[in-house]
């Protein structure tokens, strides 16, 4: 690498790093998150060239910026490693496409709107609490898993009973387990879906009472279980690594006494050795 | 047992064990799943055919995994002392049954449902889930006594005073419980309940008040305590099994530290021994 | 005391301790709970004779117990130092009190429901998980005190606010704090309360808003915490109590090393002399 | 300082402090707080004269309070150092400043209201109560940020694509916001959202089910996340201060084990020393 390539990486970097320069992403982030919302209002046509500007600005913003980001890295490719990068890049790149079809113009919009994640990763604390979150995925998956299979068995149940009742809550086993999320999020479930139903079949409740009730009970024992469970783990790792709190304590004990024991052996025989 | 037979039940016991046969299980238990969710629809009277050959295909599929898998244990009762082998057995053998009285068409439709839970038999981690479940089971009752024995005494005391309010809402004890049901849940409690009944007894707020604030106490109260209280229990076996974690430290220090106080008495004896 | 009493006390409290004897009381108690289930159904006016001999024999067996219970004891007045006997006592002996005045008749139908409490008192389990609620009674009331001052305050700006708005959502204080009440269960809240409230007063959102973040706030945050608490006390004191489980082992070890430490220093001290 | 304003400075501390005089700050604040309800009633017009003076006397008991408390300082500056003692100020104060405009009385009457929060800094229970409450700020904040990223999303998508169904609902992204926040509390969510909504677009349930699940997971994991991390680090804080409680056995044993490695390291050195 030449002289130049190699001071002008160490002065990029600096700027990379440097905070004032990370207000000023995060700024321009809000700038074009509020473009967004004000494009959702009727009055915007009338500053539509304005709005057309400012948009084009913060684009350009966008990929100066990620210029710097590639350009600071030792190479290139580590750049692409990290999650959060790769992403940037893609919400970037993805804008400077030039949209003339009046169909796609929709798509470009909702594509902007993401920009907005990107103060997630701008934020390390909100990476921080994300990451957490995503640590508890794959146990809620299953979670996840055991529901739906409650809800297909429900959802082909009820459509076979109430198919009659009402075809528009019960017609097929999509709107079935439509119409079971609804009661599982308590939304007129007496009065919209169970009353009519109990007029047909007075016995129906047990079925609504059942299904609620493993609901309820599945959902909270699992939830918070997993949540209790991840959250504990995260913070016995997080009182290791400080030093500090019960975790850490319970450790160094466990080491030290494993020192005394050894120091309690050579004692010992010291004794024995002198008889 | 002669020696073929045994040479047979060894390469059953393999073929059962073989992570390709049960991942074609599991896709068969889908395929299964989704010809009953298929069946709710209108449009299926015209694949008649095609469903009805292959829901043969699939109960013929079950039967042939089911010989296969009891076949492959050493002693057949054996098979049937796990819950969960039991639970496959009645689900399959039950739809060999032919059915030929329209009026249990129904029926037969709902027992072939129960075969999407066959998915939870076949994956260990959603049979864990479960099994750490039903160990809250016990408690959990106790607390549904609880509430059941409030939801029972204002059910009796509403229908006594809101008698004549609304006789759908309050005519008789059962009738009364499910419209507490419906308040407890919070559907439409306000506008189709309180509200009507305060308009005859306005200080009826009082026992719909009074009911919503028991019966969030005392849910939140017991159901948040069980699943900790089983949680935490759980997480220290776990520890205690793996050897990891703050109770495997803990139940170390205990032995570790009794072992040391048997040798400082050995030390002790062994300096008076000296003198 | 005379031998005779002496000897029928003793053949009292065996009854009072009999497993029959304690299931034939439960199962009475269920009989009265269903009697008064029972006189809620129009048809049972047909059934009114058989029901007023059940009834007085249910209360007649009930005399008989507290009698037996009372008399089983050594001291007559030891009887009513537990708050659960006294508790029957109560129930039992006001059923007694003949009730011609047609106006009172509600209220020893009422009475009658209370039996079914003593489900309660007859269940130790039951009685176990009551216990446990009420430890967390004194912290509950103050946070239903912090929850009580955020309704009024509310309750109260609402009512200055919105007087013009709905009088009969904000005509007073307490129909405010009812109407808020209602915003805090959801029920309604946007349809009925937030959107006619907007048309009038365009930010009147920040208003609802606030104070269901609030409430949420502080509701999720201190009940959980309070449960927890309580749970985790609970846990620690069985755990003790029982001696096993992480809070008994390092009370054990607490004990142990300190003992330890007095065994060190007098074998210090052996040493020391010696020299 | 004069003697006789030490005098007089002791004196007025002994009364601050005395346990009759809070009782009645308390009383006085509850007075104040039901004479705030009571002006919402229409027949206290009626009694406006006596409301009126009553008024008065509330404002200048808090004034002659407050001045005890400053007088009772040391250093009148200490005085304004806690939170607390400001925020009593300021109440007090700004209720003296007289009112002439009609305008104004609304404010008046809403700075009268803020008196009930009072109680909160006279009951020493309360305080602590919500100091726990202000420690779980800042995380909740960020938890705060993310669910706002979520709604500001989810409202700008969905006017873009819902714009043309439902003005009212959808017309702008801050009318979207307020509609997705409806859909997040479960009112009406189905009934007068999900299912117009799903009239002209059929698999507009994706958008609206998959902010049901990321909001509902992300409030739930974080919002259960932070409430007991915070509490348990105050409970083993509390733990240490009052020396009982599992944190205070391990941070004694970690203490003591420590002083027992160099009591061996010492009876090591004594037995070398002899050789």
């Amino acid at each position: 690498m030449s002289e130049t390539a190699f001071h002008w990486r160490q002065k990029l970097e600096q700027l990379r790093s440097n905070k004032l320069f990370e207000t000023c992403v995060i700024a321009i982030i809000i700038i074009s998150a509020l473009l967004i919302g004000a494009k959702t209002y009727e009055e915007t046509t009338r500053f539509e060239r304005i709005m057309h500007w400012l948009d084009w600005g913060v684009t350009l913003f966008f990929l100066a910026e990620i210029i710097i980001r590639i350009a600071a890295e030792k190479k290139t490719l580590h750049f692409f490693k990290k999650g959060w990068n790769l992403f940037d890049f893609i919400i970037v790149t993805a804008s400077l496409i030039p949209i003339e079809d009046s169909e796609m113009v929709l798509l470009a919009r909702l594509l902007r709107v993401f920009r907005v994640l990107r103060l997630v990763s701008m934020i390390p604390e909100l990476r921080m609490l994300l990451s957490a979150l995503v640590k508890s995925l794959p146990r809620m998956g299953y979670v996840a898993l055991i529901m739906f299979i409650i809800f297909y068995i429900y959802g082909a149940v009820g459509s076979f009973l109430f198919h009659d009742v009402d075809e528009k809550l019960w017609g097929n086993i999509s709107v079935a387990m439509l119409t079971l999320f609804q009661v599982a999020t308590f939304e007129s479930w007496a009065t919209a879906v169970l009353y009519p139903t109990m007029e047909v079949y007075p016995y129906s409740w047990i079925y609504f009472l059942s299904f609620i009730f493993l609901n309820a009970f599945i959902f909270l024992n699992m939830m918070i279980g997993i949540v209790l469970d991840v959250m504990q783990k995260e913070s016995a790792l997080h009182e290791l690594e400080t030093g500090e709190g019960e975790a850490a304590d319970i450790h160094w004990l466990r080491e030290e006494v494993a020192h005394q024991k050894q120091q309690l052996d050579r004692i010992e025989a010291k004794l024995d050795a002198r008889r």
